[in-house]
């Protein structure tokens, strides 16, 4: 028999990696709970009624699509079938997509659930999704994606507690060396103003975003093929070319815009964010207004943000920004304005390895094997167990009867930092012996002696 | 436009749902971890190779498959669409299917990984699995399976801690009344061969699998269509019917079989566990040996559980056994004995809500909004919000200007207990109104005192 394979793109995730995975989700979870998100699980499966036409043609292409139940053909025309149209059978036979992101699902239960939901509505969801890209270094087919929205409300409060939420995470996470980029969607449309390219936003941005990728000379390029004059896009660079502090950045907008009005208002919106971040006793530290970041096309009509790990050389593992109309999609007429940040775990977890970031002792393991000679001080081994799990310890006995040495190689290859070894002597004496399997010390000690010791080792 | 929907027996969970589920599964997987097994994750989709096959015929049709991407119609032979034979076509145009249950993705990962595992292996997993199922009341597409296993012994210890992994789960729930029934395959053989039934085992199995459904006149039928005689069936009910305590039920068993080999092993082995519980200082009840319970057709071949809420008209919701060889399915020549235990999430669910066990105060939630009269105390109110984040208080600021009735609302619908109310009086007097929103009762207080008086009721 073959031996069995993953699908391409798609990962398990054993003990040791899981432990640090959970690690992140953990504190990603705790700090959107203690910003008053509210969890929300949506199904892995949805109608493509609700996927399609929501992420662009290539998105479409990119949705792992579900075959329908029971004999799928049987209604499907003959001609269909005949011109082998893939595009025009496929929706006679599947009804159903794997999640592509978790905003599509979220606007679709709001929609769903209008009447009952308060708004400004706060929730988080933190659920794994499917793209049908090529799987790359850093892009899987399956991953994780953690995000929290605030809907029903213009307040910049929300920006501002996306920032902190940030910063709260990647502290807990020991995670010191990193830059939130933002931006307002406003200072881009004032830009296009200010450069005749009103009508032409879709270009502009298109070829700013692409920056960091193809640099200058080939955004430059790339407007100039786009019909931008040559005293435009200097103009442009001008601006994307500011340095010095984000007050700086913001006082030379405010100059540069004048009594634009999308550009002024863009540059107020950074502003009273940056205000506000000092009311809530913080500060703009990491933050750095990035006149260049534009997010692609996406749907985003205020501030945008961008999380950078620095020293590594993996894409963002955060962003988000503000929109008009969560609902738009489906038709909804009432403006439902929100604004959200989305965690890639999967990018946060590669970054923190390649930076050495995880604590050494973080795995989820037992904490203690009990080990035995013989039948008798193996049911005496047995009987300590719940001694120990009482008092909260991770702890197993090994279950077979073996050599030591087996019982020590295990605990060993399991990481288990101590053994309780017990004997025939140290049931006569009542002290087994508890071994630390890092030093290799090693002492004979009461049992209650040996419980004390392992709890106040594992509140350390 | 159309309102979107969700596809059939699939749900979504809103926060207040989320909060019991997030409390059942936190149970589960901190007692997995207290008994020394560790996470693994596997991925949604398998490829059918891996899946087909193992869940009998029945379980292909239940399959989920995942169309294969791009222009999936492309290399099917004409003949094959011509004659509209989806079975033949499903093979060239679907590689993938989502996850059926967590025990083949765990033998699979297993055979992958076979060199890298320290045997015994202890693994716990906690995943959404997919079926095609009729939906109906407590069936669902999509549900969480919660299982833990322990591959590479034979050791009855292991058995015993599955039972005390249960008791424990059971309690941290705040379930009492429940029975957890175990048998022996060895114990239905030994029936089998008692009543010249060897040969017949799926047949006797299956009708014995059925007592609770279609009565003890119903199995008569059965089995005489079956063959047996009016004598063997007997016999056997004289076995199925025995009560009495365990040890009576043990007793009579060994008497019953005498020295059929089958019979007594599976025996023996359930006294053992018993005798195990004891070493580990606990006790057989809501443990009942019940020779009547077969788990259908499963590839069990040891002991085999199941636990059933008494008072509740929903099915078992924890189930498992011991089998001799997990990754015989793919042709793994080495055997791997092991045991397992599943829990059923959503039937925990709904037997909790039935029986209305959940602790009222269960919600993640938000424990303090932050109410405001006018700008000047919205800021002063944003500058709170640190101070009792930092103490772990999860709250938020209600982001807009707006009546204070309305930011109450908000509480009241959010479920939020405490509301601190500021104005220009409580600006003045550094004295902010802290309200209990359950008893409307309120207070000027100091900030220290608020953060002081939320931070312990935080603990409470």
């Amino acid at each position: 028999m073959e031996k069995p394979s993953l699908p391409k793109g798609t990962r398990d995730f054993g003990p040791a990696v899981m432990a640090k995975r959970q690690f992140i989700l953990d504190t990603i979870r705790s700090v959107f709970q203690l910003f008053g998100f509210m969890p929300l699980e949506t199904p892995a499966m949805e109608n493509l009624s609700v996927l399609t036409g929501k992420y662009g043609e290539e998105g479409d292409q990119l949705l792992f699509k579900v075959l329908n139940s029971g004999d799928f053909l049987e209604n499907v025309a003959a001609e269909k079938l005949q011109s082998r149209n893939s595009k025009q059978v496929l929706g006679d036979i599947s009804e159903k997509g794997l999640r592509y992101d978790l905003t599509v699902p979220f606007a679709r239960y709001v929609v769903m659930n209008r009447h009952e939901i308060a708004l400004p509505f706060k929730r988080y969801q933190i659920q794994p999704v499917w793209r049908a890209d090529k799987p790359q270094r850093g892009r899987y087919r399956e991953f994780y994606q953690c995000d929290a929205d605030v809907v029903g409300t213009y307040s910049l409060v929300c920006e501002a507690e996306i920032i902190l939420m940030i910063k709260r995470v990647f502290e807990k996470l020991n995670i010191q060396d990193y830059t939130i980029k933002i931006n307002h969607r406003d200072i881009l449309a004032g830009l296009a103003e200010r450069i005749e390219g009103t009508g032409k936003e879709t270009d502009l941005y298109t070829a700013i975003d692409k920056l960091d990728k193809i640099g200058e000379r080939g955004v430059r390029d790339e407007l100039t093929a786009k019909g931008f004059t040559a005293e435009s896009i200097d103009t442009l660079f001008a601006v994307l070319q500011t340095t010095g502090s984000n007050s700086e950045k913001l006082e030379f907008l405010n100059n540069t815009f004048g009594k634009l009005s999308h550009g002024k208002k863009g540059t107020e919106d950074l502003q009273e964010v940056l205000n506000l971040l000092n009311t809530y006793h913080s500060d703009d530290a990491h933050v750095e207004i990035d006149i260049a970041l534009a997010r692609g096309l996406s749907y985003y009509t205020g501030a945008i943000f961008e999380v950078k790990i620095n020293n590594v050389t993996i894409g963002s593992v955060s962003g988000g920004g503000r929109y008009d109309n969560l609902t738009q999609a489906f038709g909804s007429k009432e403006p439902l304005p929100g604004v959200g940040i989305s965690f890639g775990v999967d990018r946060i977890y590669d970054a923190m390895e390649a930076l050495d970031l995880f604590a050494k002792k973080m795995t989820v393991s037992t904490r203690a094997l009990v080990c035995h000679l013989d039948a008798e001080s193996f049911r005496y081994g047995v009987s300590l167990i719940p001694l120990l799990r009482a008092r909260g310890i991770p702890c197993e006995i090994y279950p077979d009867q073996a050599k030591l040495k087996k019982q020590l190689d295990y605990a060993n290859k399991k990481s288990i930092p101590f053994t309780i070894i017990i004997g025939s002597e140290e049931i006569k004496s009542q002290q087994p012996v508890l071994r630390n399997m890092e030093t290799g010390e090693q002492k004979n000690l009461a049992v209650e002696e040996i419980v004390e010791t392992l709890t106040r080792l594992l509140v350390d």
